[in-house]
Parts: C-alpha cells; structure tokens; sequence
C-alpha cells in the first residue's frame, strides 16, 4: 500500500481519467483542508470519489491543473528508479530518431511520462526546466537519473518559464552541475549551429523547427531566402547550407544574430548570409517598398498570443505577418508560416495566414501543415498540446 | 465583358467568396428558372446579387456544391489557354518536388485552380478524373492542355468516382488516348512499383502517403513489419528496401497483393515480403492469438465513412482497428495509423485512436499527426479538404 497521501476526486469526475487523461483540474478535486494543505508538488494517490485509486499524481492545490498522473498505479513510487526508466524510454527513441547524434529534446513532459519536465540535450550538457512544483520537488532525483542514464558533463536548470509562476514556484538560473561554458555547438540536419542556453530564449535553441528546417531547406538550391525572426539561423543557415544563393535573416537581438553569424561561419557560408538587426514588421513594409522579392521566405516568430486575453489581437498579428511578407515572395515561390502559441489552435492559425494573404491578394496551396519535430511528442489525450503550427505554402 | 451568363448569388452571401473562398453553395444562389436552365457544368459569370463580378465559375443548379470559382476575374475565358496555365503551374511544382522522377498527383483539384480535376502522372501515362459536371464538359480541353504542357503517350479517363453522380454524370472508364498496357510501373520514394490504373482503386496508385511510407520505412532497419490493409505495397515494400528482416502484407484483395509481391521482386526483396489474402480485423484477431508481435505496424484502411450517417460506426471503425492493431506491437515499437475519410475530422480520429490504445491498455505518444504529401495540395479556404490523417505512434 503507498504511503502517500491521498486526493479524492469529486463525484463523476474520473471518468476523464479513467480514459487515460493525465490531469485532475482544481475544481474536480474534493478540496478538503488536508488535501488543500498538502505541500505544492507533492507525491499523491489520486482516488476517485468512491476511493479507487486512479494512479500516482503529483499535486498542487494553488495550480488550475491540481493532479497530473504520472502513474496509473496507485501502488507506484514516485522514485529515483521510475524517472531512470521514463528517461531510458526517451532516451531510446531520440538514439533512434537521429542516429545517435546526441542534439535533441530528450524529455517533452506528459508524453514522455515526466509531467512538467523539459529535457534538452546539447551533447554533454543537459538543460533542464521543472515547470511544475511536482516536478521541481524531484529536482534531486531527476539529476540523478540524468547522471545514470545520460551521464551528462554539465546540467544547467533553466527555471525561467512563467508556466512556474502559475504553480506558485521562484524563477531561477543556475549551473547545478559541471560547467556551462557560454555558447554551445549542436548539429542538427547535419549541420553545425551554436546556441546559448544560459543566455537565450527558452533552453537556448528551438529543436522542435528541425524538421520544418530540413523541409525548407530542401527547396533552397540556387534561391534567395528571406529567414525573419532569424533568433541563431536554423532555418536561414541551413537554406545557405543547403545551396540558397543568398540568405537574409533578420532578427531585433543582436546576441541571436551574432550566433547565427557564428554558425554559418562554422559551415562556411557567411559570405552568402547577411544578418539585419530590426524589428520583423518594418523590415517586411521596408523590403516591398524597396521591390526586393525572394524565392522563400521564412516567418517563424515568437508566441504572439501568450494569454487568453491576447488571443484576438495576438491571433491578428499572424494574419498582419502574412500580410506583409507575401508580397515579398516571388511567382510559384515559397512562404513558411509558423505560430508557437498554443492558445492559437490550428484552424484559427490557418484561417488568420488565409486572411493575410487575402490581404495581400496573393492566391496561395498549402503544400504542408506541420508541427513540432518527433523528439517533441504529443500526449494522445493531450492533443492541444501540440502547441507548434507551420503551413508551407506555394504561392501564385 | 464576358459571353458567359450571370448567376447571382443571394444578398448577402457574397461575403466569404469576396473572402477567397472558391465555393458556392446551391442555397446562396438566386434560382430563377433561367439559372436553374443552365446545363450542368456551364461555365458562368458569378455575381453578387448587385451585380458586382465575383469571376467566373462552373455551374451545377442540381449540385450542393452549385458554382465552383476557377478564376476571379470575371472576364476570364475558360478555355484550353487558361487550363494550360493551370497545368503549367501544377507541373512546375511537382517537378520541384520530385526531382523531375514523373510519378505524383499532378493536379489536385481546387489547390491547382482546376476545380473537381483530378490527374496522376504515371510517367508517360495520365490517369484522369472528372468529378463535377463543370470539368466533364472541359474534358476536351483539358486533354488538348494535357498534350500541351504534358505530352503523354496514353490518357485513361476513370470517371468511376461516387462523386460523379452527385453531380448527376455518368460512370466511365476509357482510354481516351493512346494505350494502356495493363499494369505499369511508377517510382515512389527511390523504389519501384507495380500498378494498375484500370483496374485498380481510384486512379490505380495513392500517391498521397508517399512521405508517410518514407516516414514509417526510416524506422525499418531490422524490424519485423505488419503492413495491413496493403493494397499494392507502398508501406510494406518500402520497408523491406529500406531493409526490413521481414514484412507481412495483408489485404482482402488478391490482384493488390499480387501487385504487391510484382514490386517486391521488383527490387529484390520478395524473400522478405509474404502476403496474406484475408480480412484485416480477422487477421489481427487471428495474429494476436498466436501473441505474434511486431517492431512496426501499419493500418491505412480504405474510408471507414463514406457518408454522413456512417459517420458514429465508422469513426468506430478506427477505435476498433487501433485496439485490434496495438496489441501486436512490440513495447517502444511503432504504430501508423491511417483515415481516409474526409468526413472523419483530425480531432475525431485522433479521439478514436487514443481510445482504441486505451481499451487495448497500451500508452503510447504522437510522434507525428501527417496529412498527405505535397502533391496534394490545399486551398487556403477549403481546409476540410484535407482528407488524408496519419498519425504515428510510440507505444509503451
């Protein structure tokens, strides 16, 4: 029998979890004051209402997602040794995803088993963020599994997202293992990018574009490719790789486009990457004026929606965003659309980039609609976690 | 000013079309009895009810889906000029893609400006389909356009779809240029295959699921494969080149599998590939009894829904197939998942497949939600179209 504390679910409210759901809402829970007085992460037996126990839980009665199943069984330890096999699971499907090239994100939360953990991988350095108190309760033994399974050189936890806010938890930085020695090499679609965990958005580099990269790129031969919201070039760099005849990657942070510099100087190609330090809409109504046309164009930018409230407004700048970058894209050329808000579900982000190019009364096919790459995998219950939108399109 | 007669919409329906969309649907329509005279198929001039030019559509008064906009300019001429416009386009594109191999869906309907067109390029050979009265009566036209941009040696018109008579034509299938020798060869993802356009389903090949085939076979190395529902083994004979220690083919159709075991010894790999003639349910029933197990398996089943009160048992369908399905898979090994069904939604099928994993107690991750390859392209405005939903699955 567990020793840990258990969390009654209201009447009826299992049957979500009885389906495979991994999470119990605030309002599902029976909040009595012992359960509302349980430590913020803490290990649980989450029960239904009649007192079947539905799965080991972490809990955090200040979170809107009180429990999150990290096991359905109830008899489970939230231990050292079950993160060892969660990791070992992941690990071995990013070994078979890229061949053992060790640059990928080994750890992508409820689908990979670990609620609230993120795992990038640059090699022999780990960077990891715990987005939830149940998680960050486990700080010590998740490093420890880390060291069975992957043995990293150096663990960097990068406890800055504002999901932490949400779960009551500190924003933080800090080297908790080895050395973090600035910027970092990775090879992603075989070639070399530099990135910096410590200093750069999110773990330091978007591996979940890496497959969109690669399909971009296949059209570059010979092409003039405008990359905007550029951050370190994985796109831009990679078309330049892959034989675009000039690329423009333009970006408002000087540090990005100074890594981005830095990569294609690693692969040779600098002299055929031009870096522009503005902002993303000025630089679009620029260019038109200017008659400049590219046979690619590129708009991967930052969330633009990051609260509900921002949903209308948010939503719109990805129509403005078409808008200004479809005139700029040649006859029968490309443009690749992509949105990482996940308030901004894919029918809403499609029917915002149909409006832009209405706007811009350029007729346009959807060649792809994609996501995020394989090593950023979906829980099947779970499906609006799919956060990452792309739509390549050919453009009349 | 344009000779082809005005069909006017309703007040106030005019907005979406203004808006990009192709579509006019038979309840928009001012009806009087001259517009309800038209042939089917006419060529129009399609007006809001002021009388403002919204272009030049197809026209069906007894089909639901009654004016088809091939061009927004209202002064266009539908002829054999614009059509080769259109091909040109679809051919530039397709080129680009396949690196001149000539072997992919050509023209894709609405995303390629050709409404209810539909034409795959076997090499020298054109399998065609005409599936509303509007492109029936160009067929002339298009053919004349064929040759031009084209230049095949044989044209095969299979106007068998169930479309057809929704829009009140006729079944058919006839050559209607040159010779079709019996079953011919196509190249697909660096192998080769065997079809057969005039007997076969549809236009005798699914190009759609070629990436998806290249997806599934990268996965292939050593692996013991289940292809069900293989038809003429574009799964499974792709996994076996990409060196797959053994697959089973199983479909309910013994010409299919026939083609099948052609392409297998096509590229020398028929020692690897067995096939079975039988019912996929009962098989899968059947090879879970006898607890054998595979690394990978594959289920692209014809449409479950081919209507819309079909719709609750055949969504079913694919919650019965994935139950059935997953048992058979290895722990970490794979599972790909098909629908067809355009009336099935992606957020529909993609319940009915985690439903079926959790009746068969398996947990599993998306690794990837996939639709169809680049040759299949879709219209900004007509999302719904995307029929084709892959998703490819981890399990625990």
């Amino acid at each position: 029998m567990s020793k840990y504390p258990s969390v009654l679910m209201r009447a009826g409210e299992d049957r979500r979890l009885r389906q495979g759901h991994p999470w119990a809402f605030s309002n599902e829970i029976l909040m009595e004051p012992a359960t509302k007085a349980l430590p913020p992460g803490s290990a649980v037996v989450l029960r239904a209402a009649g007192g079947d126990a539905l799965g080991v839980a972490t809990f955090n009665p200040h979170s809107l997602i009180a429990a999150r199943l990290v096991c359905s069984n109830g008899d489970a330890r939230l231990d050292r040794s079950l993160i060892e096999d969660r990791l070992a699971t992941a690990l071995q499907l990013r070994t078979r995803l890229y061949a053992g090239v060790p640059h990928y994100r080994l750890v992508h939360a409820e689908a990979d088993g670990l609620p609230g953990l993120i795992v990038d991988r640059y090699g022999d350095v780990c960077v990891m963020q715990a987005n939830t108190a149940g998680v960050d309760r486990l700080t010590d033994d998740i490093l420890a599994a880390l060291d069975a399974v992957v043995a990293p050189s150096a663990v960097l936890l990068k406890n800055d997202s504002p999901a932490r806010k949400l779960e009551g938890l500190q924003l933080e930085t800090r080297i908790v293992k080895g050395e973090v020695p600035g910027p970092i090499d990775l090879i992603e679609n075989s070639a070399r990018f530099v990135c910096d965990p410590a200093g750069g958005q999110k773990t330091g580099w978007f591996f979940d574009q890496r497959d969109n990269r690669a399909m971009v790129a296949a059209f570059a031969g010979g092409a003039r490719v405008l990359d905007t919201y550029a951050y370190a070039g994985g796109f831009g760099v990679l078309a330049a790789v892959n034989g675009a005849a000039e690329v423009h990657l333009v970006d408002r942070s000087q540090p990005a486009l100074d890594l981005a510099r830095q990569s294609a100087e690693l692969n040779g190609v600098a002299a055929r990457c031009h870096v522009t330090r503005t902002e993303v809409f000025d630089e679009l109504a620029r260019l038109d004026k200017l008659r400049e046309r590219f046979d690619i164009v590129i708009c991967d930018p930052p969330a633009f929606v990051k609260s509900r409230k921002d949903l209308k407004p948010g939503a719109q700048g990805y129509r403005k965003m078409t808008r200004l970058a479809a005139p700029l894209v040649v006859k029968s050329g490309l443009l690749f659309v992509a949105s990482c808000s996940h308030l901004v579900d894919p029918p809403l982000f499609a029917e915002q980039v149909k409006r832009g190019l209405h706007d811009a009364g350029r007729e346009a096919r959807v060649l792809r609609a994609t996501g995020a790459g394989m090593d950023h995998p979906v829980h099947p219950s779970l499906p609006e976690t799919a956060y990452l939108k792309g739509l390549l399109l050919a453009l009349d």
